[in-house]
């Protein structure tokens, strides 16, 4: 079994266990939250975790229940933006969204659960109470109106505006880069790191991959076919979105990705342990398909 | 300044400074945030957190952050509950609710922002970092699937139900009591109480008081004005809902109100310190007009 393969094992089967909560009637949401979480993702965040708890020199179980709120919080966000309110999407990775399936009480609820359910299970760490708090402290600042739904604002005020690189830049570092970089930095708590300049260095990474991330998302946008992704593609054009492939064309963004990938590599000097995963975890995500 | 003004002024003063967050861009989440928590809520929660940790024999102020936490979460569950995929209530306390005023994007966002804010509040606790861990751990319990939105699903799929008193009580000491028995025991945490019947004396006053609360809204519901409340009235009747005062009849529900009252009453024999406001505090919710 590869590295990789472990590790999400351990995910699956952590977030399996987070999510079997007794149910005196609350069975609806459950089966929403269950959904949502289990709905094929790539679990990009929780696999950073792990991998950076194990770059920083950690045990790969102290970050578990780490990696696990980050992913929960990930799902809320996408079932959030989803709802006919937001984006309004019926399509989630090739399967209903939370909202045509359940309701869309229910999958407001399920988003709720979720991001609640988060936070304690940030207490389960098997660390000191005073990392557990900075990990608290960390996700909700990531996660929050300065971070992550800070970025969604700014994305739902930008609509209907002329594209801007600097403006794009900032809403993606915020709404997906923060909580790559909540998932980063929670995996360097979980190992006990307090030095600056290697949580600094995971913030880094953290950004580089994050816009790359979404830069790869916007070329899929383009270049790909619903089958291979699982959503419709040229939603982007449709919608009149700002994205990078507008702003730098098809072979700017190629080189941009090239160019983040390689800053995230480099920042992983930093780190005492075995980085080869983070630096091949990078490139993957660069080159990914769907 | 009697105790009640002080301790308002208290939490006033608080939840102003940690909504004073600067924004670049976010400036309509972090609006519709403040119009929400600042929209004239009566405070029952925070000011329950501050005194139990005074009757507990803990100093006040290491209460406030978990005070304002408690009175976010309070906050965001009313902004999601109004959203018209819930209750669609266009008013709240007399104003308009926070979807009316901001659109509904911003508002899910606002309460989702308060949600996560509140967890960071908690870490701002000048209390050893375990006992922000239990506050952390009990918050997102009595808030979440197990809790207040577990209530919230109950009473989603109670509504096209026949009245039943045992579902009635179960969505009532849910959907509104876990949040006060968070407010509560919140306030003894901050004290730094372990002691397993003096938690469980702040329960027992949590659920009375919060049945007796809920009770007393249905009351009001059938008795008020729509001037006197702030909100239209006989909308439980509309809405076919089932409530204590179908079931019981206005005399049965005035008379359960008094028995919860003396039960609250008398779980405070369990605390150290002075607990005259905490019996006041009681029959004052019992008595109120609106």
């Amino acid at each position: 079994m590869t590295e990789m393969q472990a590790a999400l094992e351990k995910i699956e089967r952590a977030l399996r266990a987070y999510l079997e909560i007794p149910a005196e009637g609350q069975e609806a949401v459950l089966e929403a939250m269950r959904y949502s979480v289990q709905n094929g993702g790539k679990r990009v965040r929780p696999v950073l975790t792990l991998a950076f708890c194990r770059a920083a020199g950690g045990q790969e179980e102290a970050a578990v229940p780490f990696a696990c709120a980050v992913e929960m919080i990930h799902t809320y966000s996408l079932i959030h933006d989803d709802l006919p309110c937001m984006d309004n999407d019926d399509w989630r990775r090739g399967k209903p969204s939370c909202h045509k399936r359940f309701g869309e009480d229910t999958a407001l609820l399920a988003g709720d659960g979720l991001l609640t359910l988060a936070f304690r299970t940030l207490t389960d760490a098997p660390i000191a109470p005073e990392e557990i708090c900075r990990a608290v402290a960390l996700l909700s600042d990531c996660a929050g109106v300065r971070g992550m739904i800070g970025g969604q604002v700014l994305d739902l005020a930008s609509e209907s505006g002329v594209p801007d690189r600097a403006l794009l830049e900032k809403i993606d570092r915020l709404k997906t880069g923060a909580l790559i970089e909540a998932a980063c930095v929670l995996g360097c708590i979980a190992a006990g790191v307090r030095d600056a300049a290697v949580l600094e260095a995971a913030r880094s990474y953290a950004h580089s991959v994050g816009l790359a991330f979404q830069i790869v998302d916007d070329i899929l946008d383009v270049t790909s076919t619903r089958e291979e992704l699982g959503k419709p593609v040229g939603s982007d054009d449709k919608n009149e979105k700002i994205t990078f492939v507008r702003l730098l064309g098809l072979d700017g963004c190629k080189t941009l990705v090239l160019d983040l990938t390689e800053r995230a590599q480099a920042a992983l000097s930093a780190f005492p342990g075995d980085t080869s995963f983070l630096r091949d975890f990078a490139a993957e995500l660069a080159a990914r398909r769907k």
